[in-house]
């Protein structure tokens, strides 16, 4: 272990930038790593602002931060696709890979996985972190720190586009445009989708996304989605529609949107249970498909921003140094809605 | 059309055997068929007691009736796979080849199917029907006219069984032991699953789906199902779960039934919406597939029956004859435990 | 039948443009269209220089040509989705909508699919035809009737492309750089894939395709496929690979280009039987699929191209008035490396 | 390391029962095991009579053996599923758990793979052997050794079932009759298959195969495969044909088998590369699937054998004791078409 800095959710509502004990030896497999960019989720925001996220709760200070890209300058035994001076980005989530789901290709879903920034594990807003190597990944040239700390939320979108199993020129529909309903619909797009039309009530969330060519925006205060569904697919309804707004109110009319035979992938998380009619659901023999954050998905985003298929760079709305962490994520707790990602720059 | 005797729901709790005028002209594509076996579906006995469901309303006096076979007796221009002297089962409902639907092979959730028995469309308790070729399936010599009539429903568990897209030795669990969950638990069964555990609270339906290898009776009233899952799975969960009760109480316990990437196919159609819990489903990825009746599962639960694969003969629990029609409807809507399928025969 | 104008192959190498007797009453559920613009397909230029395709023999007088747009002049009984002055381009391939293939959804694999320009079947390099509302789809006001010409062998790109179940992000080979070969890049970069190589021997061939973003040309003349693959995709493998060329030779070393789990998609149809070595193809478990013209892609073209997914405008090489067919086909069958697609306009 | 006896293969015909030097030590995460019971191979024999298998090459003494079932007599650190008295079987293979190909789920074609007795990898025909806990699996009750030896051959049947995605109630064809094709055969219907038509020419072996109901044999001495399929189907074809001869023959005639839209999977290794016709498999839109050994199929395996669902008792031919080991194998080189599978039983 060795005392490094790092930005510490001492408790609910309390930020410091101090000195913690950390892990400091790479191990056989391990990579020790240069920190250079760290984005601020709303999963960070959250723990920082009710310290807890549903049965995960804050007990003891936890250094915040998982969304990271960086360098490395260590390797550990037996690692030989890494080297020192990679410029690379990280999964969180280190799952047993014996279990019987990481086995199966399903490590996401492995109960064992510990994962960065969830009580009790450390993030990774500190200068140097150690990781396995098998969840480390080189980045190409020309992909940027700051893009490669992009890879963590669009690799949500693309576990949702994968799970949905995209023919070529679907439509589909995104409801909610947060940061995460926008890689979404960016997942979708280039995973396949001819349009995708994104739905909510923020101006300013729209305007965002709606600057992506093929992103059909829609204001639900100003329009119901329905008809822009049922004009755009001649009534025959969207290939996949796509929940990610967490809202209850979404799931209310969310059943009508589908073609025949179409799927909804579930991306939000609503905090409580939602009502689902069946009998809607099933005279169109709709699919349901879950997430749980992605798996495999870090090889593909790295290649799609490298070949440029997706620029995630229109998304970062502000970068603070890290000795402005604090004050970083209080804007981040504002909540305002021309905010899509702002980042923390350590080096 | 033509004047011949039916059993006829006249409207809510009122039924007689009388003549009524039915289609008699075995147009092109058309064959006309003498019905010889008709078993009696919950849906018809719904209709009988309620006078509709959902939004499908009794208005005018409705022949009953969709579960049937017969014997062709005459074949219209056009029809070259069948002729008169074959002997028969039908699929009740009938799309149009054409829709964009139809095209795609999803004929049964094209919006524009009429189905037998279904208001303001006749059913076929009554000797002769006309129906499209198209939809008319040759019978092979050891399946008996009984089982004929057995296919109907048989279809909608295959239906929920392909669903499920049962990888060949999969743990399934169905819950409810009704007929329809009886037919998707020996669907399942037959479909690749290596066990099949069903669940119900009435002992005396579990007897019966227990008589059958493979399949597991649980009475939930004596045990959880969750621990004989977990004792099965050595804890990993279902491959497969089917939810066959249409019941809400089921929803609240069964998201930790299945197996991380697991599945739940709803076939029973609870009358309310059901609170679902997309954070539990998550964690572990479940996809839900729902049904609307079936759709290209006649040849193949007629060959899986022809082949000895399947045995639904157990499974008639009394035949009445056309003359004590009202009789066996009386029957039916005892709703006696041990009847999982009455029947009437025409001939 | 009225007489009417129209390029017709007399016999191998003859081709004339004069009146012939073709079919002229909008029977139900049929559509009159006055065509605007056929492209000319590798297949006409074949019939016109060999007078066969495999078992398909030119015996009679036959119209060529089968990738066309036009306006619809006069809609049969019970046509709904289409008006007079709808513009329009049509699938050339006529199904039985009740065999059980098109019933499955597989309308293209139906054995009684007639098919324009294949023998004894006319094409529709003449003014009008008439032809099932079914397979006649609307183009958008933003849509050429060049473009909407080209949405046939855009079709089949698509057909690979759906076929290949292609993950988000894909890495994709196509060999063959000739018009299907295009397509079919542009299709699987459409369709999801980050990156598309594509292989062939004329540098002019690879010089167009190589000015679309994202399709990586490689002349194999110059530098060894592997070598580019096993760069792009760090010794793993190509998620897809696409054979195009129709050539015996790719055959010999396309088996280590896909990754352990990838697969191949056989798009071009060698003239000959080819040598697989099943062993290595093993190794790797790959998976081939076949594909035979396409079904359900025309919907999901006419969209992507309308949504601005896919611009194909730079692939039509030269334009030729219909006076000037005999011409066009003239040229067609020099097989300039640097025509992608010739059209004629007939009006 | 530790002196015990094993069946060694000095060189190609050579065989010696004695003591040779193997490993002793039971590491973290390994387990000792008590061999009981180990089956004799097609690549044992192989290996036995020429010394080889393609590149894999006989060039310092083997010990043989890798279908095999034991008891549990130590277990390594971090062991938890696994106690000391446990009866299991093993899969032989052992992949690099951190691999590409393994994290998708795809050990089986990770190209680190060591698999028992093939060179230079020891087999298991000794007494004791430490293997990894993640790839041993506990037996039930009522699952003897001598079935739990017969796991790793099914598990290849079983490989090729799951690839060929069955719908509940398909009609699949095995061509070849030995132990792999059997046991094809009945993953097949055990996977879901109505009907399972197995062809071969010896009509011993096809006897054996033929005992199992749902299992149609057909000798093609006698009478062509095609008809028998043609019948069985109404001309529509087989849902899935598995080439499990590797027989060049073979394939000259089994493409115009599947259905449209059917699959072909291949399970038997052609020596030589086999001429394939890429224009009559086009015609059907035909998948071709390709398997290495298996995955994830040891657990399903045991699953459906201690069910019921399937019986491998009556393969087993005989079973001689470790010290008639030579004489067994001996015996498997003869080839004799009676002998579905010999094992050898060591304790």
């Amino acid at each position: 272990m060795v005392m490094q800095q790092a930005l510490v959710l001492e408790r609910r509502n309390e930020l410091s930038l101090r000195d913690i004990d950390l892990p400091d030896v790479t191990g056989p497999g391990m990579v020790k790593i240069a920190i250079d960019t760290v984005g601020i989720c709303g999963s960070d925001v959250h723990y920082y602002t009710h310290g807890k996220i549903g049965s995960f709760i804050v007990e003891e200070p936890m250094v915040l931060g998982h969304e990271a890209a960086g360098t490395v300058v260590e390797i550990g035994a037996g690692v030989s696709h890494l080297k020192p001076g990679d410029r690379v980005c990280m999964e969180p989530g280190i799952p047993d890979p014996q279990s019987r789901a990481s086995r199966l290709g399903l490590y996401n879903v492995d109960p064992a996985v510990t994962f960065w920034a969830t009580p009790p594990v450390h993030g990774v807003l500190t200068p140097q972190v150690v990781h396995p190597a098998a969840y480390t990944f080189k980045l190409p040239d020309n992909v940027s720190f700051a893009e490669g700390a992009m890879i963590e939320p669009f690799a949500v979108g693309l576990q949702a586009a994968q799970k949905a199993r995209i023919a070529p020129g679907d439509v589909a529909v995104v409801i909610g445009a947060g940061p995460i309903g926008i890689m979404t619909a960016l997942a979708a797009l280039a995973g396949g989708c001819s349009t995708v039309v994104i739905a909510d009530m923020m101006a300013e969330k729209l305007e965002i996304a709606g600057r992506y060519a093929g992103i059909v925006p829609v204001n639900i205060k100003e329009r119901p989605l329905q008809s822009v569904v049922d004009e755009l697919t001649h009534q025959w309804g969207a290939d996949v529609v796509f929940e990610a707004s967490g809202s209850a109110g979404a799931w209310k009319t969310l059943l009508s949107l589908p073609r025949p035979g179409g799927a909804v992938i579930v991306v939000g998380m609503p905090v409580e249970p939602t009502l689902i009619d069946w009998a809607t659901a099933s005279t169109r023999e709709i699919r349901f498909e879950t997430i749980f954050r992605y798996a495999h998905q870090y090889p593909r985003a790295i290649q799609m921003i490298g070949a440029g298929k997706v620029d995630l760079k229109p998304l970062i709305s502000e970068t603070f140094d890290f000795s402005r962490s604090i004050e970083a994520f209080q804007r981040a707790a504002e909540g305002r809605p021309t905010d899509v990602k702002l980042q923390i720059k350590l080096r």
